[in-house]
């Protein structure tokens, strides 16, 4: 797995004995219990949790996938990258930005928006043409702070299993 | 490639003539044409399109493109599916509809309903808990006419190169 490389005004600004780097195989509980703060997280069996892992770490030029760490090395936040290739825009690239996601307890510290600065810089050097993401309206604030802007609205089909 | 199975109600309610199918790579010309409805799609060389066309075709299941074609077998429409791997919902998969695009002269046949209509019934196949698309406020009406409901704001960062 390659490490990534950030801008050190950007994890510089990371509270002190924090750090960022790429979703570990051992992260398994801390990183599922973050992103329980999102929605449905379910009781996923090692086996599966492995395969989804391996997946993601096999595809690193679609997949990256951050984790925010505490003093005592724990996972905190965590936010993902996809880069998806299209044909428009001379075969551009556009990177999808998805499950942001703050532990409760460490909420208010900026940790939100360090990870999208930091998945913002890695689609841009990624080469994509821009970023994307959905969020709700009231959340519309916050991307602003960190650079996006509207551009639609998102519309999603649920289906039922 | 794997060949691709839709309903026969789908297939059947394209125009007399019309057939679905997935992107294949000597529709380079009429493919980049009907994208060009959409954005700038620029001057693609052969090697830049073949690499392309090749990532896309190893990677079938995270990159699904269709083309409808007319009578003469033109590609007339087209639309793209990325299925996203995440660790939410169960490692639930997520369905991003892309690039939905009709030639100018093919309007008014319903090909983008039956475009969507396939990628819909794509990701359903594959296992997706939804599919989520962006689309102009003023493209809303048809999108929830296809069973789609609104589920936020898309927010974009665009690189300057």
């Amino acid at each position: 797995m390659s490490t990534i490389s950030l801008p050190s005004e950007l994890t510089s600004a990371l509270p002190s004995g924090y750090g960022i780097r790429r979703l570990q195989k051992t992260d398994k509980a801390d990183f599922l219990a973050v992103l329980s703060v999102l929605t449905t997280v379910g009781d996923i069996p090692d086996p599966a949790w492995n395969d989804r892992f391996e997946y993601i770490a096999k595809n690193e030029d679609t997949y990256t996938i951050l984790c925010i760490t505490d003093e005592a090395g724990q996972v905190c936040a965590t936010g993902s990258l996809i880069v998806e290739r299209k044909f428009i825009r001379n075969c551009g690239l556009v990177g999808h930005i998805e499950d942001i996601a703050v532990a409760k307890d460490k909420q208010g510290k900026r940790l939100g928006l360090r990870m999208i600065q930091a998945l913002d810089h890695i689609a841009e050097q990624a080469g994509c043409y821009k970023s994307i993401l959905d969020c709700s309206e009231s959340n519309k604030g916050f991307y602003e702070k960190c650079g996006f802007k509207f551009a639609g609205v998102e519309m999603a089909h649920y289906y039922s299993k």
